[in-house]
């Protein structure tokens, strides 16, 4: 679990909800029409813009991207890569066979490494599966701002709804509060759904994308350098050499 | 149909109607001058930026590319070009007389192949064609991407003018409610016209015009090459390697 | 006239007209001092921004671009000036003395033609005049847009004057709701004014100026082969392979 | 005096002015703690953003090029540095000290010949008094810009704490109307010094600073050929080839 | 301290107390809840969108940054370098053990040419020192601008909370003043924090990553060329050489 997006989102949901519980009841704020309001257009506006074929497996990469942590940073990558270049000189690529490493992309090259593949073929494989992977993230991202910028439309969009009723029938005055209220409780629903669940998790995903794409290409590159028999120090060097200077110097920093 | 256009925008308006049938009966929320001014604005200031003579077949184009689904998959266009490449090799041109393609511009460039034209005629008629056509998507967008910016702006203007009515009668105090309320109208029809239909339908055309863009020019490329009696295999690899990398990727997933 | 930019905005004007002659009088709509406000700071913000040299000749042809058809299409340039290159080749230059032009940009290159001007100088000084014309028609396009873009900061401007002032004096809550009304309507009149003339006209400048760039540009071409006596069929093909490719697929379907 | 800048900004606050006569007096428009929130606010932020030790001059600067009317035009240096080359060939660059000139920067590059100094460390000099001069005047736009934006940011927060005060104490009704008004107050504020004051100087000073760069940079030129020396006719055509297109034109209309 | 951005916040801030003080008590515009929605709502966004490792020295660094003055302009960089290059060629290398230097970056890099380390391996790790910390900076200008940018819609939601609870219980028309004062409090909290720390300071880091890079870059390049023997005046050419033409004119100037 991505802790921090988390405790952030249940920050953010708490501090709210602590002010609603220090005035009253959490009755008052849950309305099912203004959710279905503010939830199902926001939907539907998703639904006409992303092809349906896609939609489903880029939300969930997306929230599984944005919610799960990525345990590994590009130098712990390297040092599995390092030792993985030493078990090959030593033991061959079979000897890979009983090597146990965590990430699941890391994983696949290492099997195709111990399965024999054509240095080619393997490169080619994880490309195009980096590639969906990245393209899929990249759609989730954009579903998210989808979702964060129709929320407010339909939030406002309800609360003239319910405007509008209340003020169609004003006969009983008692009554108006409570239905501006509730008229208002969309624009609540939509703020609070783009500001702090859809457009924070963008920003998120869009972040991940970038340290997903050096993870992986460094991942590739390591694992065409193993397939050819590089050095293990060679194929350290390299991608060092590899990664983005600011990279470089947090690795410096970390080691 | 492309039902993802139609469910998304039925679901919108859907979750709304649904709102307003809790709360009491639909007939308050429609007002036929509060529908004048928003449509009728949106379409003034539409008819005032772009030129006549293209609109009404951009705005033609543009709706059915939004509503209707495009069949074929990149996938499905190489394969059918593979297979009119092995009917011309096997039957010569003519061969290609009886063969049947639904994709209404393949259709147009295996006739063309058929009827012995030249291949740099093809060419050049078939890119007319697409570019035309491109063109034409393109301008359907942004009379969608128009509208879709107009509409807020008449829904406060109609909101504007009958705060004033208004405001100058309020003698009797029964009315200022529902008179407020048609009021608002304006406010509600602009931000569902702007945020259900005219911006999501953008969106979608804008992607559509990608796709599109991808589709023709594989067979531009697929027909040429045909009419030029390229061996079926090394028609299919060119234009799997013209497709950009992403593309690929899903081909070879979906394989 | 440009039919298009004023039926767009007459109908604009006209649904906001009906729906206020539905709900009452014209009467309540007008107010000086609020117009005032509006168009004068609107116009101030303008001279502030603009040299006063230019902008009555910006202003005026702006506008003049906006409210006229520009009535030749490439095509028709290309004809023309095909038709010129044949008067030429037969008669000599000086046939061009009768020969009938209607834009006012080909008939002064087709002038200087007949007089026999140095092809160099008639380049020189049409392209001159076609920068000027076109600086002139961008700087009308930002005059509209600087409207356009301060007459609703100016319509709050009167609607928070028209606000301090009746709550100043709330003795008489009759006299509250009529002058809400006019405080109102400073708010109206910048909308109105921003999203029915100024913005629309800004969008269509920009338009018309890719138009001229393209048709002044052609007839400099044009003219400038004739004057070298290259024959008529040359001069066509020529300025047909200028112009982009969107616009010889349009010639093409027109034709 | 720049009469542009004064007419706009006096004729916007003055309709404003007379809206507020023709409502009543001005008095209830005055006050001083919500003009010491917007003007002090902005000031505050204007502080924190820029380098206090550049901030004053290149206010200075700013509103200095804002009011004040640049009297010479591109074509007036180009006649003028024509005359001085001429004087210097017929009476050698002694002959310029006597020589009158307005411009102060022309003045300055002219006693720089008179004095006979080197013609690379004259350019070296005008360049880098060229250089400070445009960067201060980009920085006193930026501070004009800045202003601007945070003008109508504070306007809200002087209105929302003269609202918070006025809900705070509605024992009085009759005291209402008139708290209001003056929380209103800093909108109107923030609103008039953004878009009548700020934002239509830092439009300004933008335009100048392209207009300053074209001037300098031709006095720095056209001096340093007259220092080397060169034939007043080869100068002057020399310093109109550097023009941009449109201002050749603007030239040749002129004359 | 940098005494700019503390006497533009302060002053900001003193305004804006100074109108609270002249309308009544200040125990009014103090409300617990209401700070916890904006800045844990505020807090809780910037945790989702930055990774938890890095937040905190990245906050401290920015935070430093932005209220730190540096007390170095690039003049006196260089001239610092110059005389640590007259030190070295009189003493060498290890003369600058007894030289002061204030700035801690090249405090730094004179201890490494000291120390007598290789002149690539100097470079190497002065960059990587650089990059990290200007990398630092630049995530810290992020933060404050994530948090200038969510304040306000924070404020919104504990408005539109404060708003629903005061509808739902309008039973005593004397409470709706003090509540609604109260639901607007955030609202305040959200445009203050906004617009007079977080964007602020979000201009002001950005400035300072600016400066830092040139004066670190500075640094570095002469710390090399001291370690490689180079002239003092060459040395002192080359970084004057090295700097952007307005700050040279800015250096001139105040030579």
């Amino acid at each position: 679990m991505d802790l921090a997006t988390i405790i952030g989102i249940v920050a953010a949901f708490g501090v709210t909800a602590w002010a609603i519980y220090l005035g009253g009841s959490f009755g008052a704020f849950v309305d099912i029409p203004s959710i279905a309001i503010v939830v199902g257009g926001g939907i539907g506006v998703v639904v006409v813009r992303f092809p349906l074929s896609g939609l489903m497996s880029a939300m969930a990469i997306g929230s599984k991207a944005a919610f799960s942590q990525s345990k590994v940073s590009p130098r712990e990558l390297i040092e599995k890569i390092t030792e993985m270049a030493e078990v090959v000189r030593k033991q061959g690529p079979l000897g890979l066979e009983s090597f146990e490493v965590d990430d699941p992309f890391l994983a696949k090259g290492k099997q195709m490494v111990a399965d024999g593949y054509d240095p080619a073929f393997i490169q080619d494989t994880l490309e195009r599966e980096r590639d969906l992977y990245l393209e899929r993230l990249v759609e989730g991202a954009r579903i998210y701002k989808a979702m964060g910028d129709s929320a407010p439309a339909f939030g406002m969009i309800g609360t003239l709804v319910g405007l509008v009723q209340m003020l169609q029938s004003m006969d009983d005055p008692s009554t108006i509060g409570p239905a501006m209220a509730v008229a208002l409780l969309t624009t609540l629903y939509g703020a609070l759904i783009a500001n702090v669940v859809c457009l924070p998790i963008f920003e998120k995903l869009n972040a991940k994308v970038k340290v997903e794409e050096i993870n992986q290409t460094l991942v590739i590159d390591g694992i065409v350098q193993i397939r050819n028999s590089k050095s293990p120090n060679l194929i350290r060097e390299m991608l060092i050499s590899y990664l983005p200077d600011k990279q470089r110097a947090l690795m410096d920093e970390a080691a």
